[in-house]
């Protein structure tokens, strides 16, 4: 198998022309060891972090693939770590959809003038381009289509499919008494649709019991165990 | 007559329900002794500044009141370095608006991974919030209307009024050999309509001449002189 590609939580290797395997490794991204989800270096590593991470994914995109809701899943091996899926073409050279239940993160670093941290918003998207160096800079839908990264239509897709998938998973934690404030997924092209890609799992969300934040690897433990 | 607003490059005076007195002054924005546009700080002096940023918002202001573009603008002193104008709500604590014609500044600083300082792009408009703790972020439609900003009409409407703003600028400094790379705009409401506010400078434009860039005082000599 030959590995096309280093991530920071996981490694890719190419199965074929149509799939590549995912690797799930035990880091997680933070800062000065404390986890972070919307920090972009590896911050600490938790053993069992890469299987929780995958089980949470398995977990996740089953439901959405049998709600018809497109996705690059095809299945997972929970006992190696890895998961199949379909190959996609990301759009430029990442980008990242944030669906806001409440106001926090850089969403508030951002407009912390005209909304107080915790506040619940309507549903909302957003799009930030994967660039460490320039910090993940916020993009509007015209200038992604200005810079070829995607285009209006598969914009309106991908809003209206990151709206539906964050609900699902809002949904989900609901279930166990838990409240998704925020969540990152991302997105690519598989045969010319939009479908979701890359992991679901605690690191990719924020959730709260109550006012309590709930840390990625207990939130496993309550929806899956 | 009472004074409102102590600005970076004017102050506000109040004259009656309707209208305000903007007196212009000889501060420029900028960094280190150098003129910037996109700068929030005060950075230097120059002498005429305000009589030339004065003098370039009645040349452009008469000309869009005239086509019928929605303005605050109603006359202008040059000998008093004043400006009367109606009265308008602004968006939240102040937004900026700008239309770019060639990807520079805080556009390259923002998506230089894809596009090469200096290109040609479609006409562009982005809204950024005046902050300058959080150095001016970019808001979206969406996040302007969840946070009671602006509505989504009231966008449509000042975009499209930014566009042919911008179009009338870049028109008028193509007579003298010049081109528009970008310029910032403030827009508010007057009687619930979308409006253009504050002053049409040097110091809120980018102009060149070939590859060489234009200095407001220099530009408004080339333009008015």
């Amino acid at each position: 198998m030959k590995k096309i590609y280093t991530g920071k939580t996981k490694d890719v290797y190419e199965l074929d022309d149509k799939t590549v395997l995912l690797k799930f490794k035990d880091d997680v991204t933070g800062k000065d060891g404390v986890f972070d989800p919307g920090e972009n270096q590896v911050g600490l590593q938790i053993e069992g972090a890469g299987r929780a991470a995958l089980a949470m994914t398995q977990f996740f995109y089953e439901k959405l693939n049998a709600l018809g809701l497109n996705t690059h899943y095809v299945s997972a091996d929970l006992d190696k770590n890895e998961a199949v899926v379909k190959k996609a073409i990301v759009f430029g050279k990442g980008a990242e959809v944030i669906v806001r239940y409440r106001a926090v993160g850089s969403f508030i670093r951002r407009y912390g003038d005209y909304i107080e941290s915790g506040t619940e918003i309507p549903t909302y998207v957003e799009v930030t381009l994967k660039d460490d160096v320039k910090g993940d800079p916020l993009i509007t839908k015209d200038a992604l289509a200005l810079l070829g990264i995607m285009s209006e239509e598969s914009y309106e897709e991908l809003a209206d499919l990151a709206k539906k998938i964050g609900d699902v998973v809002k949904e989900e934690l609901a279930k166990k008494g838990l409240e998704l404030y925020d969540i990152k997924f991302e997105f690519g092209l598989i045969d010319g649709k939009v479908a979701l890609i890359d992991e679901i799992s605690g690191g990719n969300m924020r959730a709260y019991k109550g006012d309590e934040y709930i840390l990625p690897l207990e939130l496993e433990k309550i929806l899956l165990g």
